[in-house]
C-alpha cells in the first residue's frame, strides 16, 4: 500500500482535549487517536486499524452506496437486508415470493444472482493526489479551472483503471483542499446467499424507520464470485468464492451497555464544514421544498398504483426511497428549528473571523475566504427553483432514459478521456444496468401522472426563470392548459419505443445522427433541450469551478484555527472508507423519556401484529414465547435484537460492520435515531445515535429461525 | 362520625403478603395496611387518614365528577384546571378570554361565580345501610326487588336529606354486597378565584391528554362560599368564605424518585370484578363500537361547525370530551389486545370454580354463582345494538331536552318519595341548571346533523330490532329517505321552542296534561314514544333486580376465596372517599424506553412552538430561559412539572390531592399514562402510572408567572 500520511493540515494534537465520540476518521489519522482509543477499550494495535490491506480493514468492503464485511475466507459477504433489497425483490416471483419469505442457498450452486449491477468494491489502494490534480490549474478560474480539474482526475482515474479489475476514483477531501485516488477491486458477479423473511429483515418497515425502539433484523449474505484465475468477471457459471484476505470473526456474546464499539465503513456525504448562509437556505427553503414536493410523488404513485397492483409492486421501493427521505427532511427541518445550529455556525464564523484577523499575516492570507464563499454561494442560488422543478420533470423514467441516451452518444463522439465524468467507456455497463433495471420501476400511468404534475410546477414559474427550449417542446409556449398538456404526453408515452427494454438498450449503441433521427418523441425532446440544459451545467461547472478555489481557502482557515485550538479535525464524509469510535448507551429524546440501549426478543414479539411491517413470522413468535434464546444472550436475560451507540455515522454506512475492541463483528450499523438525523449537518452528543442489528440476534435467527447451519459452520463465531 | 367497620366480608389479613400498589382503599380500611404504608413512609398516624372528620381527610371534597381539597382556613379550594374548565368558559367572553389569558382575582371581592350547578360536596358521615337497603327485598326478584332497594335506598337519602344543607347518597359496594349511605354538606356559592392561562392548565391540549412526558399545569383555585349563619346557601353577595375545618399545607420542597405518595379522593367507577364474558363484549364489540360512534360524532360536529365560529366554541368542550373518550376506548383496546386480562380472568374464573367446588358447603353456597350472573350478563345483551342507537339518537340536545322535560312532569304526578331518581325534588335545580347550560353547547345545524346521522343508523337496524313508536314518530315506517328526513327535522327545529332557553326553563314548571297539549315537535316526539321507551326501561330493571341478587352473591365468592388466599380486597371505585398509596417513580412504556418520573420546566420549554395546545405564555418562557427557579426546586436543577407515581385511581380522581407521608400536598394528580388507561379493568404494576402536577411547578407559576401573592400567602407552604 502506497500510504502517504496527510502532513501539516490535519495532523492532529489531541492529547488532553475532552472530544465527543464525534468523527469520521481516515483510517491513516486513526495512530493520533490512539490514547483515546486504548482508553475507551480498543485492545487491537491502533497501526493495523490504520491500515487498508490489514486486517481488520481490509475484511471491510463498498456495495456502492452500502457498506459490507466479509466474514468468511470463501467471500461471503453480510450487509444490510435494506442493501441486499434490489438483490431479493429482482429475485422474487409471486411463485417464489423470496422477499417475504426469505431465501437460504443451502450450497454455493443454490446461490442466485444479485440484481444487473451489483458489485462488492475492495479498497486496496488510497494514494494523495492533490498536487496532480491542481496541476496547471493556479492560473485557471471558472468552468477553464472546473475543466482542467475535471481532466487531471479522469487522466489519473483511467491510467489507474488500466488493469480492469479496478475501479478508481479521485475522490474530493474539505472542499477540494485535498484529493485523494482510491483503488478498488471490483468483483462484479456478486450472489444471494441468504436473506431473512420480510418480516425479519424489514420488520417495522417505514413506520419504524429512523426510530427507536427498534427490532429489526436488518441483515443479508451475499457471495462474492470471480473467475477461476482469481480476478473479477462478469457473472459465469464456471467462477469461483473470491477468497478473501481477511474475514471478520462474528460474536456471539456481543456487547453490553458502556463498552466500546467501532464502525468502520464507507459514509457517504456530510455537509458538517458549510457556512451558515448555505445552512440557512438548506433548512429553511431547500428542505421544506424537498419535503413537499417528495410528498406529492408519493402521493402521485399511490394515487396512480393502486394498492395490490402491479404497478405498485414496481414502486415499492421507490415509495420506501422517497418516504425514507420525507422522514428524513422532517426530522432535520425539526431538529434544526428545536436546536441552536444556526446561531452556532454564525458564532463560529465570527470567531474564526477574529482569529483571522487578530494576526495581520493570517489576515492577508484568509482574510476575505468567507466573503469570497458567501458572494458564490448566493450567485449559485439564484436559479434553484427552475433548477429544482426541471429536475423533477426530467425525473420521470422516460425522460430520464430519453436525456441519458442523448447524452451517451453526445459524449461518446469524444475521446474517451475527454467525456463527461458518468459517460465514459468505464461507466457503460452501469448506464446499461441502469436502463435494463428500469422496467422493473416503471409503470406508464405512474409515469405520466408524475411528469404532467411536475410540468405544471415547472409551467408556473415566472416567466424569466422558465427556459424557452423546454417551454417548445413541451408546448408551453402559451401558457399550460392541462387537458392539451395530457393529450401530449398520452401522445409522447404512445410514441415511445422507450418502454421497451430490448429497444432502450439498443439505443445505447446509436451514435448523435442516428439519434437526432430518431422519431421517439422523449428522444426528440432531449434533442431540443440538449443545448440549453448545457449552457445551463456549463454555468453551474463557473460556479464549480469558483467555489473549488474558495472552499478549500475556507477549509485551509478552519482546519488552521481548529488546529489553534488543539482540536482535531476530520473530513466531511464522501464515500470512502472511515473509522468512527464510540459507545453502546442510550440517550434522552425528550425531557420525560429515556431510550435504554437494547431492545429484546420479548419487545420484538411486543410489536407483532401480523400484518406488515409488523408480521413476524409464526416460527420466531413460537420460539420467543418458548424463551427458546440459545446460547446468544451474551449475558442478559433475553436475545437482545437492536442496540444504540454514540459512533458517528451516515447514509453509506449502512451494512458497516460494528466491532468490538478486539475487532469482532458484534453488529451490524443499518439506521440512526430520528433525533440524529440532522447529524449530517451537526452531531450532538446528547442525541446523535446510531442503531445496529445485534450480532447474537443475527446469529440466533439463524440457527433457530432459518436453520442457516451451512452459513453458521462457514463463519467464525465467537462464543 | 358513625362509622362501622365492614368485618368479616373484606376484614384484611395483609401482614407477610407482597402486593402491589394496587388498590383503592375506603379510609376505615386503612388501619389494617398500617404495616405497608408505615413501610413505605407515612408519617402521620394511620388511624387519622382512617377517619374522614379528621385532618387530612376532612380537607378533601368532592366537586361531583372531581376531587378537590381546601388549602386555606377560608375556603380556598385547589382542584385541576380541567375541573374547573367549564367555569373558565362560562366567565370567559371575546372581551375578557379569561380561557386563554388566565384569571386572578386579586380579592374576594374579585371572585366569579363558578359555571351554573357547581357544587362543593364535604363529605361529613358514612354509614353501612347494607340491612335497611335490602329490607323485605328477600322474597322479591326482578323488577319488584329492584323497585323495593330504590324505594328503600330513596327513603334513606330523604330521612337524610331533611337537613337541606347537605345532599346524601346511598353507594353500592360489591355490585350490591354492601350499601353506604353517604352525608355530605353541599356548598352551594362557589366561586373561580384563580386559574392559570390555557397555555398553562391546558398545555399539551388533546395531543398530549393520556400522555407522558407531561407538561401541564392543571391546576385552578374555587372558593367556597356560605351563608353569614354558616350554613350553604345559593349565590349572594351578603355570603362569606366557608371556614373549613381543616385544610391542607403545600409543600414547596416536593418529592423524589422513590418517595411515598398517597392520593384521596373520589375515583368515579371501576370494572375490576367484572365476569369474563362481560369482558369480552366489552373489549371487542361496546369499545370498538363507542371508538366508532364517537369518532362519528367529532367529525359531524367538526363539518358543521367550522373552526372559528360560534358554533365551533359552544362545542370545544364538547369536542373535548368526545375526544377523550375516543383515545381512552383505542388505548383500552390496544392494552386489551396486547395483554392477557382475558385469560387471567377466565384462569381466575376457573381457579374459583374449582375452590368452591373443593368444600361442599361451599358450593352449596357459591356452586351456581357465575352461571347464574353470566346467563343474566347474556340476556341483558340481546338488544345492545338498539339501545346503542337510540340512545345515540336521543343524546341530541333537543331530544334529550323534551324528554328531560317531559319525563319530569311525568313523575311530578307522584308523591317525592315514589319518583324515579333524578326527578326528585331534590333533582329538579340539577335539571334546571342543565337546561339552562344547554344553551351555551349548542347549535342548530350541528345538533340536526348529529340527530339525522344517527337516525339513518338507526334505521338501518334489523325491523325486529326496530321500535314501531320510534318510526311511526320519526316518520320511519316506509323506510329511511335521507332528504325526507332532513326534511322532517328542518320542520321539527323550526317549530320548536326549545332552543329558547327560558321557554325550556318555564316548562319545568308544566304539568303533565299540559305539557301533552304541547305543539313542540321534540315535546309530542317525547310523548309519542314515552309510554315503550318505559316499557324498555322497566325490562332493564327486571333484569337490573335479578343482577342485584346475583352479582352480590359472586362478589361475596370472590371475597371468601381472596381472603383464603390471604389477599385484601378493596371494592370497585364508586364515587366514594377512597386512598391509594405507592411511590413516586417512572416506568417503562415499551421495549427500549423508560419513562422517568420527573418532567422539566426545559421540557415544557422545548415542546413550545406558541401555537396552541402549546403555547407557553411568553413570560413562562423568558423565567425559563433565564433559569428563575425561585425556591421551587426541592433540590433538583430545575422546576419539576408533572410527575409520575403507581398509585391507582381513574376518573373522579382528577383534582385529588397528592400527600406525601406527613399529609402536606406535594402535588395534584390529574391523568393517567396511556398505558394505564385499562386501569379501571385491571391494574398492571409494570404499567399503571399516574400523572401528577408537581406542587413547586404550581406554586412557582403562581408566584412567578401569575404573581398570585394574595393566595400564597393565604395557604401554608412548607418550605
Amino acid at each position: 500500500m502506497r500510504f502517504k500520511f496527510i502532513a501539516a493540515a490535519v495532523g492532529l494534537a489531541v492529547a488532553n482535549v475532552a472530544v465527543a465520540d464525534e468523527g469520521m476518521w481516515q483510517p491513516h489519522q486513526l495512530p493520533e487517536l490512539e490514547s483515546i482509543l486504548k482508553a475507551k477499550g480498543l485492545n487491537i494495535d491502533v497501526q493495523s486499524i490504520s491500515k487498508l490491506t490489514e486486517f481488520p480493514m481490509n475484511a471491510v468492503i463498498s456495495l456502492g452506496g452500502c457498506t459490507a464485511s466479509f466474514v468468511s475466507p470463501k467471500g461471503l459477504v453480510v450487509t444490510n437486508h435494506h442493501c441486499a433489497y434490489g438483490s431479493i425483490q429482482y429475485n422474487s416471483t409471486t411463485e417464489n415470493n423470496i422477499l417475504e419469505n426469505g431465501f437460504l442457498a443451502k450450497n454455493h450452486a443454490e446461490e442466485v444472482p444479485a440484481a444487473p449491477g451489483s458489485r462488492v468494491y475492495v479498497t486496496e489502494d488510497v494514494v494523495e493526489v492533490t498536487d496532480k490534480v491542481n496541476q496547471g490549474t493556479d492560473t485557471l478560474t471558472g468552468k477553464a479551472r472546473f475543466d482542467a480539474i475535471e481532466a487531471n482526475r479522469k487522466a489519473l482515474v483511467s491510467e489507474c483503471e488500466q488493469d480492469d479489475s479496478y475501479r478508481c476514483n479521485v475522490y474530493t477531501f474539505h472542499g477540494g483542499l485535498e484529493y485523494y485516488l482510491i483503488k478498488s477491486l471490483e468483483i462484479k458477479d456478486v450472489r444471494l446467499a441468504y436473506a431473512p423473511a420480510m418480516g425479519v429483515g424489514k420488520y417495522g418497515g417505514d413506520i419504524d424507520n429512523w426510530m427507536w425502539p427498534r427490532h429489526t433484523g436488518d441483515f443479508s449474505f451475499y457471495r462474492a464470485y470471480v473467475g477461476k484465475d482469481g480476478k473479477p468477471a462478469e457473472f459465469s457459471k464456471d467462477n469461483v468464492p473470491y477468497q478473501s484476505d481477511a474475514f471478520l470473526k462474528v460474536s456471539a456474546k456481543g456487547v453490553q451497555e458502556g463498552d466500546f464499539v467501532m464502525v468502520t465503513g464507507y459514509p457517504g456525504s456530510t455537509n458538517r464544514y458549510r457556512i451558515s448562509p448555505e445552512v440557512d437556505y438548506v433548512f429553511n427553503t431547500a428542505y421544506p421544498l424537498a419535503r413537499k414536493y417528495n410528498s406529492k410523488y408519493v402521493s402521485l404513485i399511490e394515487e396512480n398504483a393502486p394498492e395490490g397492483s402491479a404497478a405498485r409492486i414496481a414502486y415499492e421501493s421507490t415509495i420506501a426511497g422517497y418516504n425514507n427521505y420525507i422522514k428524513n427532511y422532517g426530522s432535520m427541518i425539526e431538529s434544526f428549528n428545536k436546536g441552536s445550529m444556526y446561531t452556532r455556525k454564525q458564532q463560529f464564523e465570527k470567531d474564526l473571523a477574529a482569529w483571522i484577523n487578530k494576526d495581520s499575516q493570517r489576515k492577508a492570507k484568509y482574510g476575505s475566504v468567507l466573503a469570497d464563499l458567501t458572494a458564490l454561494v448566493d450567485e449559485s442560488q439564484q436559479h434553484n427553483q427552475r433548477d429544482r422543478m426541471l429536475g423533477y420533470v426530467h425525473r420521470s423514467q422516460m425522460m430520464s432514459s430519453a436525456r441519458m441516451l442523448y447524452r451517451l452518444a453526445y459524449e461518446k463522439q469524444k475521446p474517451d478521456a475527454e467525456r463527461e465524468s458518468g459517460y465514459q467507456e468505464r461507466d457503460i455497463p452501469r448506464i446499461k444496468s441502469r436502463l435494463e433495471s428500469m422496467s422493473r420501476r416503471y409503470d406508464e400511468t405512474v409515469d405520466k401522472a408524475i411528469l404532467l404534475y411536475f410540468i405544471e410546477q415547472y409551467a408556473a414559474l415566472p416567466s424569466d426563470e422558465r427556459v424557452a427550449e423546454v417551454d417548445k417542446a413541451l408546448g408551453l409556449s402559451a401558457g399550460f392548459d392541462k387537458q392539451k398538456q395530457q393529450a401530449l404526453l398520452d401522445d409522447m408515452y404512445a410514441n415511445s419505443v422507450l418502454s421497451d427494454e430490448t429497444k432502450r438498450l439498443w439505443m445505447t449503441d446509436l451514435d448523435l445522427a442516428q439519434l437526432k433521427q430518431s422519431s421517439d418523441p422523449f428522444i426528440q425532446y432531449a434533442h431540443a433541450i440538449f443545448n440549453v440544459m448545457k449552457d445551463i451545467e456549463d454555468a453551474k461547472k463557473e460556479l464549480e469551478g469558483k467555489q473549488q478555489a474558495a472552499r478549500p481557502a475556507l477549509m485551509e482557515a478552519i482546519i488552521a484555527y481548529n488546529k489553534a485550538m488543539n482540536k482535531p479535525v476530520y473530513a466531511d464524509a464522501n464515500s470512502t472508507l472511515r473509522v468512527t469510535y464510540g459507545t453502546v448507551g442510550g440517550y434522552s429524546p425528550q425531557d420525560g423519556l429515556v431510550a435504554t440501549p437494547f431492545t429484546s426478543l420479548e419487545g420484538l414479539l411486543a410489536k407483532n401484529t401480523g400484518v406488515e411491517p409488523f408480521n413476524s413470522p409464526e416460527k420466531q413468535n413460537e420460539l420467543i414465547k418458548q424463551k427458546l434464546y440459545g446460547d446468544y444472550t451474551g449475558g442478559m436475560n433475553t436475545v437482545p435484537v437492536n442496540f444504540l451507540s454514540n459512533v458517528d455515522t451516515t447514509g453509506g454506512n449502512s451494512g458497516s460492520p460494528t466491532l468490538n475492541g478486539n475487532a469482532e463483528l458484534v453488529g451490524l450499523l443499518f439506521d440512526g435515531v430520528y433525533e440524529s438525523i440532522i447529524g449530517d449537518w451537526d452531531y450532538d452528543a446528547n442525541l446523535n445515535r446510531s442503531i445496529h442489528v445485534d450480532s447474537r440476534y443475527m446469529l440466533w435467527v439463524m440457527d433457530k429461525v432459518d436453520n442457516a447451519q451451512n452459513l453458521l459452520k462457514e463463519m467464525s463465531i465467537v462464543k
